[in-house]
């Protein structure tokens, strides 16, 4: 007699789908197995059962540019288990006179309203050798990744080469995981400093300061250091072909290089840019075409991608308010709560994706790159009990208005979506179901890696 | 209530090990979970619960010169169940004369008595034009993968670069698998034809006529058509460093090619042949030196090679008396009852390999090649309960009279193996128990692939 | 005071064109520079002037199935002097029971009565271990270079892998060359089975039973045999964009690999064979699609392909008289005479070819592989005078009448030209001038390499 | 009748080593030929005849940090001429405020005295985007080759990757050539930020803050960024085995990337650092190590690098005098005197190169890269007669006293050599015989490329 069991539902694992039940005991996934009893049982005849996804890019209430994004760990949280994702991982706020062991303590405590597990990557905004035994000491609090930038040199966020390389000898021996922002910052400036003042005034002008090539500059830079060092390097959000190529590249000679995309990248052009409202989807890195589109599609099924993300940041459209040029927007879009039915509707029903890499690309690979699994991106006995219970034969639209995203807007306004998440269960608990957020505030807990 | 329960083992799966029960229900994996309750319960405390043994590659039965192998497919498939193995492959004997389909059936009049599940790859001896078409209706009897020869000109049974570019065309379109015994004829000639007579009189020779370029030769030839191609290719019992040189090569041109090996290429060398019974030993491809043993070991933990078989074909004293020439010996060696413990012991006590890779090398890859996953393969809900309990800390010693098989010759005689197979289930059954086979003759069922 | 001064010329090096004389004494080129004076003058003004072309792949008197190519050593070599072409490699005629040594003794027979200088390629048919003391003896008589055949099986001539490789291991320990015809025979042969009647009875077939394929699959194997042994390896007459792509393939696994085309190569396609003449261009390896030629065509440019040569080997529309199937006719096509004019004009003036690259193409190349440089190729002083003078500027048609070649066809019949060999001068002596043959029987002397 | 013949002597070329005169008609060479009579003759018997020597690499009266490296044009050029260099390249002097063909313009008053033929590479410090346009009027000057440092950011001399993609684009449309000093800057500075006191204060700390990683890395981002761009891009003075595999690589990747070395990275190792007279040894990049050297010789032979350079740029002691931290030092080590001689003595002799090869690394290839072909680089007709003629006999030590370049410190003082330059001829002039200058101040001329 298990607490709960989940009857009926095809259970989508990375190896097959499976007609099975799933029994819960307590906060873990106790059985996997046909006409298992609960005390509690959901029919989820018709249903997919995923395990819960991983979101491991979201930045809620991240101070940016005197603004800070619109969702708190709160808002954000809630929002992310509506949308069926069961642990986030957010980073900590660095800054060259802050250690990370205190952005740490700092950041869990801004976390603590959390209604789904989080955990952080650190941040790591200016180098100095101490920095090494700041990655140490935070490996003992539980994080065991930090992030690194190549771009944002005006506003010091900036790593060089040399500092890098210093990283990611230290990480290396500390089996930790370099994840890294990917955007040539000498290119992006000198792309800007061609820019008549006419163009600075247009939207679309950001595809023109952070092209393909910046991306792709950058990822072979990182990709030989990763290879020199051997440490564990994760790329964040790639969007762009020429990007690919160069981490495939990398891997080749001998980088243990993962790679994430978002659903921006592989939905959105840069043509939005020119449209009335282009300036709402300021972000880095640009958004491309549709043959960048293409080709991550391609490479998120066959698994050269490893998994997705969100890159969740959101403004609102007032934070976003037009002030004549395009740097002068804070960057950054909504999409934790999307993240499922995106891939699901545009990418599975579509033919993009098999739907066992659902289960490959929303949880597993990640919850195994950042130290999580098997306790996470499992539904083998043992695992936490998060599942999301999808309904896939739901039709509905995007509305920013309807969803729980702290935000006036979307960037898919309007799409229809077949396929909604229906129940989400977090270690054992039911805390969305049908439209309603049903868990208690602060209930996420922080997940030492 | 399940009808069965495996409580309290180590559950090994590709993925992890789970603590956690196994629940049988009829023939099936009914749930893994805890604290599962069934009619019949097995205490698997301090024991490892792996999926099901499947041996790709057996020779039961083979009409070789006169002479037959010495198991045939009862004796042989009891000595599988007590090793642990619950599905074997064997193959159809074809000849220039027959059709593969009548093949087929005749093969499955000698399998009637077997005692573990078995499939059939079809033997292609002698090409014609109309062998696509028996290829294709072997499929419809359950028959995808079909086996050539590119040695053993001399007995007809070599097929050359024409015909194998057509049935790997023709395969291609069909779905089916080439499964390809890759030695270089020509090359084999060659140096026989150098040998003096003294030579032709030392079993030693063997090794000179058979060096692991005629291997590499293969392979390259092979891989080169499978890249050209697009078929699903199979390279069996690879034994050298040379030859999986050429195979990963064949990969890295885009060809779908999958390598086995056995445990005769992993622990045994070349040296063995000048002992006094070295003429037992006889066998193809040659065993090689200590260095391509440990670069296969190492294949094997990376996954470059993708499962190991054993090519039983066992031969008694008697039949392999020595008649004055290396040449004039039956090849073959037993090995299905050894498959599991000698990787075990051998493999993974000895640091090779990782035991999680154990359940992939020993049954989910060779499953899922072959087309038999997830019905065998995986310990997931709604597999057939085949599983093997293997008791990690007995330790015994390997000797031909005490093992199941049917033969007074063991390549590994007195070794001191640690871990054993204690019970094997077969589809909910328990047929082998603590030394006791307790299956009925010919409960093996045919696997319509 | 030279005995022979070519005033005024352009002086076509692979390095540049030079305006510069150049001075002769004797038999050899005893200076490049300016304002030389000789006895003799010749005004080169307005006159390329090439090293003597080497035509590294001729057939003369080649006794094929009954009968014999039209030209023998006289006639073709007058014809070659006509064309520019101041050395010949011919081939010995092997046969499973004479030894190479004993070919060659017969060989320098046939070719006594040669005009130009000439050289053989040792031809290797049917392989005994004895073979390689008679390399080695064939070397110390002056032949370095052996011809061998993956194809014609059927005739005795394929050699398989076996012999090839002991042939490359000797040949690479004697600092031999290995020249080889790759087609695939078996190839050839499952092709041929699968023809109706119907399809034997047109001439295109050729084309469907001797497809790129099968040079693709013979450079595979023969590129994998030279990079494994290290001998210089040669593929005559390359014929497809596939073909091309294994021999890149062979070079970066290491193989000493170098590769000539043909004109036919280059200019025709397998539409000739639809034509009421098409059987007239019966040869193998067949002729490919525009495409192929493009292909070798920047291969040739880009040094890719190391050089040309012409496979002449001319048969009368008598010889190749229609019987019925294109299996029944002797294989070959005339060309030593228009080797330079053709590249000249369909390569240098369409732009297709750097005129430099000509005399790599043509000479420089050739002789190097062949163990004839500087005596040959090289225009610097101390090489042979071997020189060509080539009006640049003549327009004229290919006419098989007007030709020297004994054959009353050409593949290029009313071809026009622009550019024509002027004179022709052969270790310092004027054997060409103006449509006159001025050299005497018997001239050429054996290259001893 | 010839102004000046060379008889007798053995002229080396890339392509082989002739027996022949040479004939000299003015400034040019009219003739290679036997027997060549000259109203002034050489006898050149048992003497080498190289083509004059190119150093495209050489520091004339550099100001460096309130000093000027210790060679003006007319002492540098002098001792050129000595060692048989009989073109230098020297470089502009860059500033960010001055302009590129302003720059241009100073420097050939600067050179005005120079003895033999010289070129500049346009030094480019500090980037705007008008500098694409003074590219181009730089190009109209004669100068088609521009240096970037990728180091050296503390003094304004960097160029960051976005600056270096859009000046590799321009130049890559203008057909000009990107010269590349690769170290990477930030290494640099990080493991600078590492050292204690006490290791500033010792010289062979210069190894730890420039190690082969930092070349390495800079090589990795020059390479990519030549391969997108399809630049021609040349890497001076590669030091390190490891650089070089990266730019192995990046022409793998397709870049048009060519490669020097210098003398001091084939025959010195960091060890001198260590010596009392180890400050002297300052020099950009850092010695390496005893398997480097080897690494380099053997990319020297094989043509992998293609050409050596000296980077001269001498210092006296007085200038070098330490000063307590070897950061306060000029860097730079004399050398255009000594190229010919330590490449023939401890390369030709010591079996490391092939004499034929000596032709190409020390004159032909950088002739081709740099425009100067056939002008220099070329023995043939046409051409310069700028020519070395070599005694390949003559044993002598290296003594800073007894050599012309005016610096009192030699890093090979006392080496033994076998072989030196005996006369040395520029554009027809003998300007040096056995130890006599002989050439006129400021003969010398601008070669407008």
């Amino acid at each position: 007699m298990y607490d709960l069991v989940i009857r009926g539902g095809s259970v989508v694992t990375p190896d097959g789908v499976l007609s099975t039940d799933v029994g819960i005991f307590g906060e873990k996934i106790a059985a996997l197995g046909n006409a298992l009893e609960g005390r509690e049982m959901i029919d989820a005849a018709g249903k997919l059962v995923f395990p819960g996804v991983i979101d491991p890019h979201v930045h809620f209430a991240l101070p940016v540019g005197g603004s800070v994004s619109s969702d708190d760990f709160y808002s954000g949280s809630v929002a992310a288990a509506c949308g069926g994702v069961t642990s986030v991982i957010d980073f900590t706020v660095g800054s060259s006179d802050s250690s990370i062991p205190d952005d740490i303590r700092n950041r869990l405590e801004d976390a603590k309203n959390a209604v789904v597990d989080y955990s952080f990557h650190g941040e790591v905004v200016g180098w100095r050798p101490g920095r090494v035994d700041e990655m140490n000491e935070a490996i003992g609090l539980g994080v065991k990744s930090f992030k690194f930038f190549t771009a944002y040199g005006a506003s010091g966020r900036r790593t060089d080469t040399g500092p890098l390389l210093q990283a990611f000898q230290a990480l290396a021996d500390m089996d930790g995981v370099a994840v890294v922002h990917a955007e040539d910052d000498s290119m992006i400036e000198t792309f800007s400093g061609l820019l008549s003042n006419e163009e600075w005034g247009r939207m679309e002008s950001v595809a023109k300061v952070r092209p393909d090539v910046c991306e792709a500059s950058a990822v072979n830079t990182v990709g030989w250091l990763a290879a020199r060092t051997g440490v564990q390097c994760h790329i964040v959000h790639l969007s762009s072909a020429l990007g690919l190529e160069e981490a495939l590249y990398a891997r080749e000679r001998g980088a243990d290089l993962t790679v994430e995309t978002c659903p921006q990248y592989l939905l959105l052009t840069s043509d939005v840019y020119k449209s009335p409202e282009g300036h709402l989807y300021s972000a880095a890195p640009a958004l491309r075409s549709s043959d960048d589109n293409a080709v991550l599609w391609n490479a998120l099924a066959s698994g050269e991608i490893d998994f997705a993300a969100t890159d969740h940041c959101p403004f609102t459209r007032t934070q976003k308010e037009w002030k004549g040029a395009f740097d002068r927007l804070p960057g950054g879009l909504p999409g934790v709560e999307l993240l499922l039915p995106l891939l699901y509707s545009e990418g599975v029903l579509r033919g993009r994706l098999p739907l066992c890499e659902l289960a490959r690309i929303t949880s597993e690979r990640a919850a195994k790159r950042y130290g999580l699994y098997p306790r996470k991106g499992s539904l083998l006995p043992g695992s936490d009990a998060d599942i999301v219970l999808f309904d896939p034969e739901e039709v509905w639209h995007v509305q920013a208005g309807a969803l729980r995203m702290n935000v006036d807007f979307s960037p898919y306004e309007n799409l229809e979506l077949i396929g909604k998440t229906w129940q989400t269960i977090s270690r054992g608990e039911i805390i969305y179901s049908e439209g309603r957020f049903l868990g208690k505030k602060g209930r996420g807990v922080f997940l030492h890696r």
